[in-house]
């Protein structure tokens, strides 16, 4: 009885982001939290930072079904100038007020590289969108950041060009990066996206970066979001991302894929057994 | 604590594969094996029947193992007219022959409508491939048949396209049909295909039909058929299918994708966790 | 001033559809005209033959306006087992009057091995529609018959694996055999399919056989199928194939892509520039 | 004798980008030349400046065969940080001379909002690659510049996303955006992108922004970029961008799809009598 010898080519021309480089899994140690570690880190919270009220009560109501980290979005990177663009600076202060009353630390998306200061300052993760993956100044710029960066995976990016933007993140000297697929482009028209599952045993098998899964984004619909993530730790996820809001009618944006606090307690308790069944813990 | 409601429409030109004709589940029963049910069934064997020994020794190991059901091709659908393209007839003599020895069902491909006759007094389960999902002469041929059908979904199918030819199977009378998801063409390099996991949940909002998936066709990649399998069944899958040769090197194809008997028996152990994780059963 | 030297790997297992085969372009001789000569050929006519009426007057129109072969299908493959599925051998008769009205010889699609025989005694050019690309059986069946073949291309198929099923034609002894490029899938939305205009150069580069460009499926929108024609024509494209109908908002399919009468005599009149800039004549 | 109606739905919540705001085509006077007026453009020169002589060289050469502007690139977006970057402001210099020696204005991309104004300085138009189309900062500060603008499409941006990004330049009150189609992501190998023909037809169809196709990117193959673009003009493009440098086999990024200046010299001579067939000049 054996396992099946990876069989993955190592990509020649990456450095750091490669197994060859490191051996052992990355683990990002924040606030008691280990991601790439045993834990499936949960991190859970609105689409974009609307107000006081919501953000508070959004963070209150994750951190009791059990999420150990609050996400929220004060630069919203929008299809068009017209849709509502986040709240900005304003928001990251409630995000830290967020922080601040419930302990859980906060990812929140930067998009221009002379807001990466500013960033920073706030949160404890940056994160960088699909639509910036190949953003190289920006990603330069947060490669020079003292904080961890999770890196979306761009709409239609190959694993290696990814992991290629990794490299850039650590070849600056941040060698806390966290990959996340976040679903690619497919033909298929039910699903926003289609969660390419396999990137997370891939990304394991030939480097040792965490590997998170966005299974809100990558399927745009809230039904979908349970099993999508269930199927993501199964294969080996170290995490989660998942938006959740507390009146997904009244989103001012991605409503239609976000649970509401009933629907996220229902979630957090329907992964807990595979959880178990993968030898991890929450 | 509630379960986000279904959010996907029902395709609504559809009559017979949507829910909204029924709206218990499909179980289909095949000598003692409920396809559908609590259990989740196992399709193991080689890519093609390549020898008397070669397809007895695989139905040996995968029966073991316990695998429920023995996959072989005996028509193989071949990118070039010089490949192998299987023993024909004399492939579904040793399948049957294996399935004497080993009291497994055997599922097998048909390309032709001609042929659907002869291909059905062999088999148990009859494969659409995905070359042939919108065959519809074949579609129609073996919606007369009187075995169960597995539908592979096309390369390029959306969900619903899939559905309409599940459509023309019912339509003629079979209602056993199997959905089998067995990966997406995109622009990713590593896999073969891309897996859309998402469509295990999709179809079992949308229809009653029980959903299988291919983790060896859908990544190619030997090493990757493990962490697929049990993304699948994490996700609701009905079971999976999944290639297995006695010496996957000399294998006439697909040799790269298919584990080596000691490989299949640490899958069969891997999975069941998580069979277990999902109130299953094998 | 030199072209540059063709840099594209001829791929190696195809041994007839390629020019290490056959470096002079194959010419297909029909009724006085010739398809993969100088010619531009155009191929009109309405999706499916709805009635007598119908085709008799859209073979009038094309005839008219300048089309050299008229095209209408008889057995429809279509998405749902509801949808109108053709006239079946009925059309083929109408067809056949058809041309013995305007001289114009007629494609139309096969779709059943069992088939190829019947349609054969009426149509000249025996099609081979997107979805049976890879049906091996039927390219097998139909290289065994006496009539040119037009292969389109599967809705994902790579290039190489297009050639691959040419290949199953040729090697059964049927060399007439011309590709149709119809549109490839992709995330676009505003058209049907992503027309692969670089199918046309590419095939000539690699292979002996002639291409033609089918805009009418190839983006599902009236009007960009003559913008889309003249792109494949100036592309070195050896024909057109288009959709006309008496009364597209009649149509019992694919109206939407239909040109009326009267489009398609603007249509004619506007690549006749275009053909003359690439030296070639109707 | 009619041509078909547009029967492409303009995009609602678009204001600016759109027909209904401007029926007339935009045209981008520049030295003379007329973007979207009846001049087919030319933009030709290196991927990357290289060396002074390498861009003075490839200016001369790009000149005498006819083209019409100079593109370099002096900061290159590449998918590792190990590959060469550019020359940065050395190159916009290098470009700045190359334009005083022959009189072409210049096109080079910027790709961090704190950049524009010192590539403004150099630059006659300022280029967004694809992996920036998204990136909604440089979008916001580009539209604040005085120089045109010419917004390469993302390479799986549907043409609506697209208008949308156009839209962010145009709301900061640049209304000098050129779009460029320079291929989308499929599943085909054989070329690097593919190139969506349909674009420009469409674009002019609900847009009134000119449009320019880019052959070298879209198929990344040498032997490609005069079928591609003869099919871009056939189309209605109203210029196209190509890759020319003095010795392609030396180059530091995008050799393979590089045209010599004899083969540009071709090049040149070849879309002739595809410009004249749509009635329009160089």
């Amino acid at each position: 009885m054996v396992m099946p010898a990876c069989d993955i080519p190592i990509p020649k021309k990456i450095k750091l982001a490669v197994r060859s480089y490191e051996s052992q899994k990355t683990i990002i140690k924040l606030n008691g939290i280990e991601i790439g570690g045993d834990q499936v880190v949960i991190m859970a919270g609105p689409c974009s930072v609307e107000s006081r009220e919501q953000v508070l009560e959004a963070a209150i109501v994750v951190k009791e079904a059990g999420a150990q980290i609050l996400r929220g979005g004060a630069f919203k990177p929008r299809t068009l100038p017209y849709s509502f663009q986040g709240l900005g600076e304003e928001g990251l202060k409630l995000l830290a007020e967020a922080r601040d009353e419930t302990g859980l630390p906060i990812v929140t998306e930067v998009m221009d590289p002379s807001e990466v200061e500013l960033v920073e300052t706030y949160a404890d993760i940056l994160q960088i969108g699909t639509r910036n993956m190949q953003n190289f100044p920006l990603l330069k710029s947060v490669g020079r950041a003292d904080k961890p960066v999770m890196l979306k995976r761009g709409m239609s990016a190959t694993i290696n060009e990814w992991l290629g933007c990794a490299e850039y993140i650590l070849a600056e000297g941040n060698l806390d990066v966290i990959m996340c697929e976040r679903g690619i482009r497919t033909f298929e028209q039910i699903t926003r996206n289609t969660v390419d599952i396999s990137a997370a045993p891939i990304l394991h098998m030939i480097s040792h970066l965490p590997v998170i899964i966005d299974p809100s984004h990558g399927t745009g619909t809230r039904s979908l979001v349970g099993p999508l993530a269930k199927a993501g730790i199964a294969a080996g996820a170290d995490g989660i991302m998942v938006e959740v809001h507390p009146h997904p009618d009244e989103a001012l944006c991605d409503g239609a894929q976000s649970l509401s606090p009933e629907e996220f307690k229902f979630f957090m308790n329907d992964i807990k057994p595979i959880i178990g069944a993968v030898n991890r813990r929450l």
